[in-house]
This record gives structure tokens, sequence and C-alpha cells, in this order.
């Protein structure tokens, strides 16, 4: 007998799980779709130098690599970027540019397990590639946007910023060479205190004027239009500095034409995402109930998608959606619903010479839209519809010898355990319409 | 620079690909969920023992296997049913029985790419374990009708028949103990003739009488009726033989309450779909206007799925569909839409200065359900809509500037080139319901 088991760091989705991700990534899907974007799917092996071509060498020492039968070095993806760097540099001449995909699919590292991080994760990536078109830095705030609204997360803000008002305070203050120093310890606010941070940038040689204007700047809050005051005082006549700010400003006026709140949204100057990848707008997004979760959707603008495959630069934006930590998050907050079942009504076997009858009446339900299970034994009832209840089914259906010869129904709201008589009389569309209608009255409560 | 590329039997899906096959998943889960199945996932890789237990000498060939960083031996699942043994063994207690789940997800086999094989692909199974009741039998027979009538895949038949009636027949012919020769060599009926099947049988030292009455059993067809009262002849007083008789006759019986055309179903008591798994009702689906694809969607009853991994008896029913022989089939037969957008609607960008109004009409184009594409930069618009032609794109928005003054839009239906004035007076109402319209309108041709 073998012990059946998962691997460390790898999960089973039982169906409350996967029932809860087919619907976010079902959401994420139609609000991708309604921009445009459309799908595309790589392998999830890929020769191991397309792979460890762009990586960190953190990613490269995570990826689960191998040789395979025919004597190649593979490895599984470990992210969706490099995968469609390397599928854009190879279909460009087909896919024609602009060029807008989604890409919903998992991904492998072998880190540690330490922290709810799992080896086996989902990623949800979308990108505009080839054009440096403000409209399309917009679109991906939008579609965050969106996403974040029709799952239904309740409230949530956008966190945006430009790598180059960054870059144009950092050469305002003469340490355009210190970047990668400076950014990495500001990464630090919110886990550290502003003080220790301010002390690490001492140690590193930045004098108080200049971490004090740092600091300053981080902290910058409220409402985008003050902010991005504070943000040109503070980029003066850097160049790159003032079109960050000018494009921040470009956002907020684009959103506020499609019509979203002004609440979803902060200019947050602290937002650097990485340091070598992201050129112009960043986002990070963020739970109201739940920050401590960390940004559940991010992105931003690349200068050039693919420049380890092709020499056509390849600008583009777009953001991931973080599926998994936001199931977490949902998960603690209690926002998801504990169902086991993608149907609506149980039908009850109370009776095995009248299986035709039944098949008739759940294919009648099914043509009427109605997802049905059917007890495929005929037995006790009170059994039947504890496995019911368990599962979270909101309604279940109930036909006996009685009931056919009255042509009745008892339909058993599952949430309240109210029964309701239906008066059917036989007729296949009266009880279909009958158990729409009590069906989608349970979910009003 | 390193080549853009993939791995042998691996490939990209573009748009126009990953469309059609979403459709289809998208279909499969509706179809699926109809009946109440649910969705589990496990993962891609597994324990190399929990995956070599049940597989042949074939599919342990072509596993993908390597040692992971934690030196354990691991493997990439090569099927959907060996991860739902040892998931069904590990937590049937949770679960509950009868439990229906379907999985669709990506499996890999290092095998031959000839044939258009590849060595990544997807499957999509559904499975009713716990039960051995007749209805979970009827019902994967109507969730295999109800999904290949969903997809739209034209006229199929779905070839039914059950292993306990060829069973019958070798034990009534004193084959009993010859059953895996007699089945291998009947296996070869339809590639081979009955002459060079009858001439194998000979070989192997099957008298005459035998393979007739054999080669009579595999070329029955005709009304169902017919073919069972044949079949009860064959097996005469076999009991196994009687019971898949009666199965069978059931199954006809029952699809007929739930209103399924006769037409198609046929009993095909030559197909046994493979020798050690299956033990009760087995079923092919074949496309009436592409035969020789194969089935594209298969399975039967089996007594024991995981006694690999667990002592408790799990009896089930289920099928599995193949989704890219069936999107080869569709491609082969010109049923799937070329087009690389899942967008609608084309909105072009004529003039930079009205930003804000196209964002205002895109977003009240998406909130009455239309996917729209704004072009993000203000090209030439017949560069514009020489993309939105490749693309796809049924219907394409064009407003100036003189369109703005006058309350007017250009709706050109790409199909027809044929343009519609829409006066929409700057009421965004107006102008979704005329665009939703004729958006239609260019489906319906």
């Amino acid at each position: 007998m073998i012990e059946p088991r998962t691997l460390k760091g790898f999960r089973d989705h039982l169906p409350a799980q996967a029932l809860a991700r087919e619907r976010i990534l079902d959401v994420a899907r139609r609000v991708y779709r309604s921009y445009g974007f459309a799908p595309i799917d790589t392998p999830a092996l890929e020769y191991l130098d397309v792979l460890t071509g762009k990586g960190s060498e953190e990613t490269d020492k995570q990826m689960y690599r191998f040789t395979d039968h025919g004597g190649r070095e593979v490895g599984m993806r470990f992210d969706l970027t490099v995968p469609f760097a390397r599928f854009a540099a190879q279909h460009v001449h087909e896919l024609g540019l602009p060029f807008k995909r989604y890409h919903m699919a998992t991904v492998w590292r072998g880190e540690n397990t330490q922290r709810g991080r799992y080896r086996e994760f989902m990623q949800c990536d979308f990108d505009t590639i080839g054009t440096t078109s403000p409209v399309a830095d917009l679109e991906m705030v939008l579609v965050v946007h969106d996403l974040l609204a029709a799952i239904g997360v309740g409230g949530f803000t956008i966190r945006l910023n430009d790598r180059r008002v960054l870059a144009g305070v950092l050469a305002r203050l003469g340490l355009a060479d210190r970047a990668a120093t400076v950014l990495r310890s500001l990464d630090k606010l919110g886990k550290a205190t502003a003080e220790a941070v301010a002390a690490e940038l001492t140690a590193h040689g930045i004098g108080r004027p200049a971490i004090d204007a740092l600091l300053e700047m981080a902290a910058l809050g409220g409402p985008a239009e003050a902010v991005l005051g504070r943000l040109e005082g503070l980029v003066g006549d850097v160049e790159a500095g003032r079109q960050g700010v000018e494009a921040l400003g470009r956002i907020v006026q684009g959103a506020a034409a499609a019509g979203i709140a002004e609440a979803r949204f902060t200019i947050d100057p602290s937002i650097a995402r990485g340091l070598d990848y992201y050129t112009g707008i960043v986002l990070e997004s963020f739970l109201d109930d739940l920050p401590a979760l960390g940004s559940v959707c991010s992105g931003g603008r690349y200068d050039n998608l693919a420049g380890l495959y092709t020499k056509q630069p390849l600008p583009g934006v777009g953001a991931s959606l973080g599926i998994d930590r936001l199931l977490a998050g949902l998960e603690e907050l209690g926002r998801l619903e504990a169902v086991e079942t993608p149907a609506q009504v149980f039908l009850v076997n109370f009776d095995a010479a009248r299986l035709d009858d039944y098949l008739r009446i759940a294919a009648a339900l099914r043509a009427g839209g109605l997802a049905v299970e059917f007890f495929p034994e005929p037995k006790r009832v009170g059994q039947q519809l504890k496995l019911a209840a368990k599962r979270g089914f909101p309604a279940a259906l109930i036909l006996g010898g009685d009931e056919f010869a009255a042509g009745t129904a008892q339909f058993k709201n599952m949430l309240t355990e109210a029964s309701t008589v239906i008066d059917w009389h036989g007729d296949h569309r009266v009880l279909v319409d009958a158990v729409r209608a009590l069906t989608e009255a349970t979910r009003r409560g």
C-alpha cells in the first residue's frame, strides 16, 4: 500500500477552495477580456537557458530543473514574465503590435515553505506591449480597479507611483548613483520605523538633509492633487522627475473620466517595486480591511520586455493578480463562501421506481439554467439531506409517491430549513419557474 | 542573445488557439457543474512512488521525473486518474460519498511526437465515485451528450458497451481465460479487416465457430433494441453477460427519459477500452463528420479507483474529454472561428485631445456588457482598422471631432465593411444600446 500524500509545499484543492479559485479566475478572465486582452498559454517546461537568462540568482536557485529524456536541460517556469518575453520575441510578427495578453497559469518555485508560501501557485498576468502610450498605463490602472471591484474584495486602495519621480528626487539630491542603496532602504518603510531607515541611510553615508527629503517624500499622502504639488517641488527641474509627476497627474485625471472613485487611489511615492525592471508608473493594491496581507495586484511600466531574445525593443506595461494571496486574505476576512458544490438544487432520490420521472425533472431544471445534483441511490431522505447540507446546497427538491400523485413537489430552503409546496400538475415549466424563483430567494436570505 | 524557442513536443498557444480552448473549457465547466460535479485540483508534481504505482510500463517510461532540491524522487503527472486516486484515498473522509468531481488540467508525457502528439496536453475528466448505482452510469452518458451538444461539434455518436457483455460472450464460448488475447485482437477491428483479425485469432488457437460468434458480436449495429436482443442471445445464461445487457438497456431507457435523441447512441459490442481498468459500462464518442479522428470523449465504470492507496473500495464511473484532439478535429472541419480577440468593439483613437471622452465611452460600453479595445495611440485610422480586421473584431466605433460636435458616431461592421451613423446626442445609454444592437447584428450576418 502506497501512502497517499503530497510533496512538501504542494497542496490539493478540495472543492470549496477550487470553487473559490475558479470564481476569481472567471472574474479576472471577464475583466481582462472586457479591455481586449487576449489569452495565451506557454509550456510549463522550457529550455533552461531561456529561463535562466533573465532570472535573478534567487529564482535560478529555486527553479525546478532536470535533464529530459532527450538529454536537454529543462526547467519549470517560475513566473509568467520570462515565458512571455520569449513568446513575444518568437511570435511578434504574427501577433502585431500593440499586443495585449493575459496569461493565467501555474508556476513553480522550490522556495522555503515558511509563512504560507507554496512551491506551486498561480499567477494571473496581463500586459500591453509594443506601445509607450500613457493610455496603456492608465488602462492598467483601470483593469486593476475593475478586477478588484468585480471580485468583491470590499474596500481597496490602489497605490501609484512613477519610478521617474524617485529618479528625479534622487537626482535633485545628488544621489542618482546611489539609487539601489537608497531604494533598498526606503523599501523597508512600513516594516521598519522611519528612524531605523534614517539610521541605515546615515550608515550608507547619506547626509541628513537628503534623508529628511527622502523620508518626507516617502511619507506623502492624502489627496492626489496635494501630493502631486509637493512632488513637483521635490523633483524641481529634473526632466525625468517632471515627466513622472505629469504621468501620475494624467492617470488621476483619466481615472476620473472613466468614472472611478477618488478614494480608490493614492499617490504613494514610497513604492518602488524592484530595482531593475520597472521604469515608469508602478502600482500596488491593498485590501482596506487587511493591508498587512501586502499587495494583491502589482505591476508597472517597463522599457524592454524581451531584450534577451530579440533586438526589437518591446516596451510595455502590465500587472499581476496574486490570486493565492488574495484567496488567503478573503478567507481570513471570512469573505469566502464555504460551499463544496457548484450546483444549486439537490434532487432527492426518494423512489427508485420513479427514476425516469426524476431524470425528466432534472433535465428540465438544467435546461432552465439550474445546476442540479440528483442523488444516485434511493437512500433514506435524512441521509441524503445531510450530505446536501454538508456540501452547502441552497435548495433541495423532494418528490415521493404522494407528491407525484398530487402533482406537487416539496422545495426545501437548506439555509432556513423552511419547506414550500410547489403545485406543478406535471407541467415541467411551472416546476422549473417555481424552483428557480425559490432558489434565488434563498440567496437573498 | 538567446534564441527564443520551445522544446520539441511543446507549443505556445497564440490568442486564436487559446480562445478556442478557453471556450471549450468554459462549456465543459458549465456542463459538469450543471450535474453537480465539483472542481478539484492536484499538484503537477507528485512523489514518484505515488505516480508509478499504477502506471503501465509505457507511462512510467514516458514520465518526466527528477530529484528535487530536497533529494525527493518526483514526477510530473501523466494523467489525472492516478492523482485523483491518491486524492480520493487521502481526503475521502472530508469529501463524503458519493463524490462527484471534475478536473481540467495539464499533463505531461515524454512520448514520441509523431502524428500530432504533444508532450504537454490538457485533460478534462469527470467522475462519480463511491457508488455502484446505475444512475451514475447513466449520468456519465448524459454528461458526455450534453457536453458535445453544447460545444457544438455538429453530429456525433456515442458508442456504448458493457465489459460484462464481452465477458459473458467469452465465457459462453469457453474463452474466459483468453480474454486479454481476444480483446487485443478485436481491438484492431476498424484498423484491420475482419479477415485479418480472424487470422490472428486462429493463430492464437481460437476455433472457427468461436471466431465467427466474436466477429458477429463485434459487427452488431443498428437500433439499440435489436442489438440488445442479439446480445441477449450471445450471452445466454452467463450471469455477468445478462447484467451487462440489462445495464445497457437501462441506459437506453434513461437517456430517452432525459430527452436525448436516439440517433446520438449506438450499442457497439466491439468497444473494450483497455484491458485492466474498466469493469462495467464503457463509452466512446465520435464526430460524425470525422470519425477517423478517434474518440473525443471516453470513459466507463471501474470497480476500485484507489486500491493502491487505501483499503476502502472506491467504485466509480467517469469519462475524459480529449480537448486537444477535439480542437484538432474542429480545426480540420473548419469549425473554429479564426478570431484573435475576445473583444467585440474596437474603439478607434482618432483625436488625442478627446481622450477623456473616449474613456467615458469605453467605460459605458463595458458597463453595458460589451468588451472594448481602445487603441492606445492616435495613429492613422486606416492603420488602426487594419489591425482590428486582422484580429477579427466584428465591430469598430469611430468618433472624431465632427462626430463629437454632431453627437454622432460611426459604427463599422468589420465583416461587411458597412458603416452606420449612430445619433446619440451625448447620451451614453443611447450609444451603448445602439452599439450593442449593431454588434449583435454582425454575428447574425
